[in-house]
């Protein structure tokens, strides 16, 4: 059996490998698109998105269908499998899935962060109460309840911008900062942890340690794990896949796009960077092909 | 009169620009876009697009109605007027239009590449065979002759794609490299600089200095206008604003997004940079008012 090499794999299946993919086909390249085991996406959860451009209020899923089709009108190759691991070899890359292992000269990581869910509760009141984007679902509340837990920082920030329109913030700060809000709507908790999130249809109360919130949604902002342990010798910065504006990491032929080459956490920007890692690692082969000659 | 300060004013109205628009309303800022004096888009121009995620195949100026429907839903203030430089004052900027000094505390440039129109006949047949993108325009070709002109030293890389499917590609090298192909059906031509495009409802012919080539479509690559001219101390790097990845540039306040920031010049690209530009913006301006406080 002859060897198969691939020109570009692409590691995941959100928006970013999504992009990568139809910009890698329409360029004609040899490629194949891992989605994972799930197949899903965190756009899924989203029950609306006003800014990705062209889908004025679409709703998560739709817009993600939307995108699926996308790829299935091009007839792009899908597998259904989790990449474990990618060695830079030569000047190839070899992905191991499953049993299996493929060879490319190119591939582009787009793996998205992994949102540890840790308080009970959270995982079932995901996309019924509970976000991780107070610019995506924020102007679901308006007028109403809504505590932020904050591990990062980045929720001081965000509990400014939700104050604006809704009636109250409740700012569980979980970090070493005080910050210091003027508006007389953001209530600060301190020192005392997450512990529940209740509720029927949807959230209804946040339980930390020692009372009782009653709250109409709940933001999370929260350390992810570090996307490195993919690939041996890539270069990580502050959590995230180091890539330059070519989308390029430090490694040669390897590219990043979307959550995991770092924040903001947007459809808009995942789908964008997808594009430009494509067009690079189309670039990279053809000038590895013209050196050939 | 009070003065009247904005948030966010937003320097071109093509996909980054009406991208950074929408994400900056999402966030609530006061802003202001502006279309310049036409209020088009290069988009507008192109035929097909089949790699802007979401919408496949698609008319260029379909989609880019689609994105002006999205704005105006937002009711988002649009001023068609053409910004002719912006002063960096203090904390604050200050952009001249035609008659008026607008205020910002911050900025987003988003304005494109000015395409030189040279050749006799460019202007009269753009969209109607000629074209400055392969990725996008070139699957219209499949089995046809087309002409690359380069002056850029990109067209080789660009030949090669199109000679995939392509019957004949003419490559009209005005750089001072000498690309070497192995597809047969690429021909040189070299030290003939390109006179006059000529055809009927589409081009069919290229003259050069000494000779007539029949040809169904033009690629032209070309250097463009320098964009530095528009803010006084902006930093420029190889013909494109210089950014970081969070779109800032090296004055503090100051985004650029779009083919305005780099290549790949493409629709996906654009408004992934106008919202990674138009959150960065925000969390600039939320920062100097927590500052304030």
């Amino acid at each position: 059996m002859s060897r198969e090499i691939f020109d570009i794999c692409i590691v995941g299946s959100g928006p970013a490998g999504l992009s990568a993919a139809v910009n890698a086909h329409v360029r004609r390249k040899k490629i194949l698109l891992f989605s994972g085991e799930s197949g899903l996406s965190k756009v899924n959860l989203s029950p609306r998105v006003d800014n990705y451009l062209g889908f004025p209020a679409i709703n998560g899923n739709d817009l993600y269908q939307k995108f699926k089709e996308h790829v299935e009108e091009f007839k792009i190759p899908l597998v259904p499998q989790k990449v474990q691991t990618i060695g830079p070899m030569d000047s190839l890359f070899m992905l191991q899935a499953r049993d299996t292992v493929y060879e490319s000269k190119a591939v582009i990581i787009a793996t998205g962060v992994a949102a540890q869910k840790l308080i009970r509760g959270e995982d079932a009141f995901v996309g019924r109460g509970i976000s991780y984007c107070a610019t995506c679902d924020g102007p679901l509340y308006q007028g109403k309840v809504v505590t932020v837990l904050d591990y990062t920082g980045e929720g001081a920030e965000e509990s400014h911008f939700l104050a604006d329109f809704c009636s109250k913030v409740y700012y569980v700060n979980m970090t070493k900062k005080s910050p210091a809000f003027k508006k007389t709507n953001i209530e600060v908790i301190t020192g005392d942890p997450p512990e529940e999130i209740t509720g029927g249809d949807t959230v209804s109360t946040l339980k930390t340690k020692s009372r009782t919130v009653d709250t109409d949604g709940v933001f999370i902002f929260r350390e992810t794990y570090p996307p490195g342990e993919l690939v041996p010798g890539m270069e990580i910065e502050g959590g995230s896949v180091k890539v330059n504006r070519k989308m390029e990491t430090n490694i040669r032929g390897l590219y990043a796009a979307g959550d995991c080459a770092g924040k903001p956490y947007q459809v808009a920007k995942s789908v964008g960077e997808g594009q430009t890692a494509a067009l690079n690692a189309v670039a990279y082969i053809d000038a590895l092909e013209l050196a050939d000659t």
